[in-house]
């Protein structure tokens, strides 16, 4: 009998659980997080926060009975304060500070991240008891809830139009409240070329949404029940600062890997601090395995990055999973793919834009231009805005990004752009895929092919 | 220059005309089509006889000028007699008989196919005066729109449940026609495994269409201005006649390749009379390529079989074109894709099903299933039901089957599939592909990873 100790109760460390028992119905594993929410969905809390889903309970991927009928011992409130590697022993402080010392024969270290609090004169005297939001586990959501609920703000201010931060914006929208959107860079969703973070920027002012590039955080404070906001606008290389006024302000501006019990446990970390690990996901450190948000992301057609996904964190907990009970998995890869549904429209991409290409050493060309999700005659056909990328020495496809309606199929059409790129296909064999039509969802030619078609008529000239 | 001249023109000898003049504007290129309708969508006409596309028109991919605007002079209502090869020559006969030779340097064959009439007693009597219908081309379409505006039929029967004959019986019910749908297999949509059929039975008898399998047609009369239908029922092996009466019968029990101008020039046939050509879509006779429904498909897994749908047409049609300029393309091989919408309800299949599978010499295990389109605590969360085949002495994916709702992306899904098996994936290389995921679009894990890791569970057992 063996036992799997996995630090970390969210994507990654319950795949690995989940995955070390359904291969080893032998293997003792005991998942310890430090808060009370074990397999929670966060992706969801946007839509808790939105009203769409009435009990922040129904986000659970599973609930904890169902972990433990799956043989895994699940320890809430426990954090994990330090890895005795050589004697094979987790230290832990459970609930009221009570101190635990867990034997294992493997581990799996799936700590994720934190947010990033970025260094703004005022923020860091302000919390959620006077608005000041970040939006990372289930306890930031019911803070966020109880605001809402309590205070009832009326203007709301998101800091970042990134992926979360879009959503929060649809979110505090379908709730009423007047929403601005800050982004320090100089279009929204800027995980997405311009064109169409323009799109997506045109969709959010047609929901009223009050959109501000260009613009950091310059400083918070509170004053007579309200949050006062002072905001830097880069004009032309020069620092404009305005001011603003907000009941509510949610911070989005990313994460950063938590891997301090990791590094003081002796792994070796990336520089930005993420875990170091193989595509079997072992740390080095003997019998550690580490997965999910904590550790560096291997892309594909980049390498090492780092790139924290919840699809990803999945992946790779399956990997150490696997690997802890003595499997040979390699975690084969991310492509970055991505989505958000923005009001009624869509944002997917996948595989490398064409300045990440470059900067990889590829030689990228670029395709822009749109096409029906089906075919025209067909009522309620609408355009799909697609930029696709190729190298053009090799051929390959490297990256695919669509803007459409959430009734495009968008979010799957990007998948075959995905398939197509972990299979290492050219461009040009886009148009060989048999991709299914009829005329009330689709074309002869799928959108995919068309842009393919497209990029090999430019890319030959 | 060089002179192309294309038999046909539908999906296959459009292609053909059009990726030759995209490739060598200097060649001269001509159309030849017996009727009057260049480059149209014939998938498209359930939704004109619907109702849904108000112009037959509509249904052009392009208009004739467009296509001249290409640089094809296009040739309709005139039919292609004889090919005399060693010469270089096609004889035709146009509008009001007028005879006439175009020489050529390369020829394309795409004469398509002809509906296949059963051979019933009574029916090769009766025709569209009758009310008595096949659907191939636009000309069935308008005499189909005809009668039903003319007569003003109540009762109508489709004959044939596969995906012509489902998506008149959608459109005959739209109409607000009592619709009966016989099938003389022992279930609806028999290209997709019985228990998903049962699926698609049971929304058809949702939208109050009678649903009679194991039925063929077994005569035909008029009589008194109504159709007066002998049933033939398959009982346990004995065949219980049956009679019923309509306003108008629909055969829709497939086609059968038009070779007759290629075997006359000498061309080789298939044994069920596709012509013969190699994956350059060269037929074996000096310059002369053929491509769509009148040839043998190339399919990835089964090699030469004959499977004639618009979408390899356009791909087959395309290679013939590039091929007859010069090029040295190859069809990259059908997988047999297919959807149908059925009412609410979509069908899909990739690559081979179970029995295909073991006939072609695999050995496949099928998974059977179902997974939610999206998270279920986002509202509108749908059932997605699928099937998987994948070979267990190699592990690769040969097929995958979906029915969900028409709001599910089970048409794009099925895409991913259909990019997996070209690309040769094995099952459980599905859940290391990078698909995209937001909770009200889908979930870390999609369908088809769900899916793929239970069939790779059952298959290790």
């Amino acid at each position: 009998m063996s036992r799997l100790v996995c630090v970390g109760g969210s994507d990654a460390g319950i795949a690995a659980a989940l995955r070390a028992r359904e291969l080893d119905p032998g293997v003792e594993v005991t998942v310890v997080l430090a808060d009370d929410y074990p397999n929670f969905s966060v992706c969801g809390l946007p839509y808790y926060l939105s009203g769409e889903v009435a009990d922040w309970r129904d986000l659970a991927h599973r609930r904890r009975a169902d972990l433990e009928a799956q043989g895994i011992e699940v320890r809430t409130c426990t954090r994990a304060r330090r890895v005795a590697v050589a004697e094979h022993r987790l230290e832990v402080v459970g609930p009221a500070g009570r101190e635990d010392v867990l034997a294992y024969d493997r581990l799996v270290l799936a700590t994720g991240a934190r947010p990033c609090r970025p260094p703004v004169p005022g923020l860091e005297r302000l919390g959620p008891e006077q608005g000041v939001h970040l939006l990372h586990d289930i306890g930031d959501g019911r803070r966020i809830m109880a605001d809402l609920e309590g205070r009832r703000p009326k203007r709301a201010l998101v800091v970042g139009a990134g992926f979360i931060g879009l959503e929060m914006v649809e979110a505090l929208r379908r709730r009423q409240l007047a929403v601005t959107v800050l982004e320090a860079r100089p279009q929204v969703l800027p995980a997405l070329d311009p064109e169409l973070g323009a799109l997506v920027a045109e969709t959010l002012r047609a929901e009223g949404v009050v959109v501000r590039t260009g613009c950091r955080l310059g400083g918070l404070a509170e004053e007579g029940g309200e949050l006062r906001v002072e905001v830097l606008e880069d004009i032309g290389g020069t620092r404009r600062p305005w001011r603003a006024t907000a009941d509510l302000v949610l911070v989005a501006t990313g994460v950063a890997p938590d891997s301090e019990l990791a590094r003081s446990a002796g792994a070796t970390l990336a520089r930005n601090g993420a875990v170091r690990v193989d595509r079997r996901m072992a740390t080095g450190l003997p019998d550690v395995f580490a997965a999910g948000d904590c550790v560096v992301t291997h892309h594909r057609l980049l390498g090492e990055t780092y790139l924290p996904l919840g699809t990803t964190a999945h992946k790779q907990g399956r990997v150490a999973g696997e690997n802890a009970v003595g499997g040979d998995r390699r975690f084969a890869g991310s492509l970055g793919t991505q989505v958000v549904k923005v009001f009624e429209l869509v944002a997917a991409r996948t595989g490398l834009r064409d300045p990440e290409a470059a900067a990889a050493g590829h030689a990228p060309r670029t395709w822009a231009g749109s096409a029906d999700d089906h075919k025209a005659y067909y009522p309620g056909a609408r355009p799909i805005h697609l930029r696709l990328t190729g190298d053009r020495r090799d051929g390959r496809l490297l990256g695919t990004q669509m803007v459409g309606s959430r009734h495009s199929a968008v979010h799957k059409r990007i998948d075959t752009a995905a398939t197509a790129i972990h299979a290492g296909l050219r461009v040009d064999e886009l148009s060989d895929l048999d991709l299914s039509y009829t005329p009330p969802l689709g074309s002869p030619w799928d959108v995919l092919q068309v842009a393919g078609q497209g990029w090999s008529g430019v890319a030959s000239q």
